[in-house]
């Protein structure tokens, strides 16, 4: 099979690291992925910031809701969506940027930050490292923004941990492949019974793999998904400058 | 070289393509590894519509403001927001889902589907085919809605091309690794400086291949970017569901 194929199909996502560091050849490489990454009209409007210093890993575990494994990662990547460096440029062009205010800009920033992780990651794993995207910092943007001096027009997204892998982790089942796939137009005829179906076999596998408090994927997803999660997100991206069409 | 590695570097979009179907392994292979992408506390929220009938690729092309390619490509994948899978889940669990009324729906769906897209766009690189991401369907959301029956609780982020390459093109020069790669914290002392010089860097390489119209980075983002690019972003969105902090 293709290697890269191979790499692409193996994902699991890693929380357990080798107290030892990346050489600067893998992290060069990783970042090179994500910056050769493609933007929206070339736009380039992401940035990395590129943590290792021990103090600022053990802060951002306890920013993230307490995730010892950003800790113990050899690095700490944080995607920023950065409509900063645009406005600069827009400046220079003497015109006055204005996508900031539109949702529009939340959906492109989002899109390209995860296309330019994806590629991080699928990087890192190539390498044979260990990686887990970290979303939790959204539990505190602010304190984020405060701790890497985040300027205006900028917003901290999501990180990634990346190490040497200690114990891997097994792949987790997901939702069928049918209701991820959906030829010519969307089908949601049989989503319901695949829910259900996926449902008994995550609590299965978590039976399996010793985790006896497992709940099924639709209780997992309910908690967060019925009420506003990060309600931080808010305010702090109005603060930011990204006021989403009021 | 790692091979992997190598794929990720050698990025480029490809607008031109050969009147040439993909291999059903082919296309396996690009879904299973956007398929295969973490999400957001396992979620999920993330679906892909495969349109390869002529007639939808070429009502597509129209839609996203006259893009020729889409209707060459092989096949035009479609990355979906998915916010309804959930919805279904988080009922099965007798709660009722919220998450779509915030702007942390936005920015985790982007993401998210931006990782399976960027995902995607290495396994198609690494089988040799070409690919171009495609955000112009956002110029008409709700038209996309309609050709592929996408439900309520969905959002048509993005698309991407692929084929197999007819004419390969060229890898852009970009701003400088530096303006993106951040060490411990966000440096914004050069970044007017880098701009500068990229522009003038832009603005040659356009000469070079013959793009005499080509301008400078400055200039091509401050016209989409100093409006509020694709309006109808918004409302679509609302009707969707999508009332992000209203």
């Amino acid at each position: 099979m293709n290697t890269t194929i191979e790499v692409l199909n193996t994902h699991r996502s890693v929380r357990s690291f080798k107290d030892e560091e990346l050489t600067q050849t893998e992290l060069n490489s990783i970042i090179e992925a994500a910056y050769r990454a493609p933007t929206s009209i070339n736009g380039q409007q992401v940035s990395v910031i590129v943590i290792r210093d021990p103090q600022k890993k053990k802060e951002i575990a306890k920013i993230a809701g307490g995730q010892p494994w950003i800790e113990k990662a050899s690095a700490f990547l944080l995607f920023v969506m950065d409509f900063y460096k645009t406005s600069l440029g827009v400046e220079k062009a003497q015109k006055k940027q204005l996508i900031h205010e539109s949702s529009e800009a939340l959906i492109v920033g989002g899109v390209d930050a995860g296309i330019a992780l994806g590629r991080a990651m699928v990087a890192a794993q190539a390498l044979g490292l260990g990686v887990v995207p970290i979303g939790g910092i959204r539990n505190d943007p602010q304190a984020m923004i405060d701790l890497l001096k985040l300027p205006p027009l900028t917003f901290p997204l999501t990180g990634m941990c990346v190490g040497k892998i200690d114990k891997n982790a097994d792949q987790k089942p997901r939702l069928p492949l049918a209701s991820f796939r959906h030829e010519e137009a969307y089908h949601k005829e049989e989503l319901k019974e695949m829910i259900e179906n996926y449902d008994k076999t995550l609590v299965e596998h978590w039976k399996k793999t010793g985790r006896s408090d497992g709940v099924s994927w639709s209780e997992s997803i309910s908690a967060p998904y019925s009420k506003i999660y990060f309600p931080k997100v808010k305010p702090v991206l109005e603060k930011q400058g990204f006021t989403h069409d009021k």
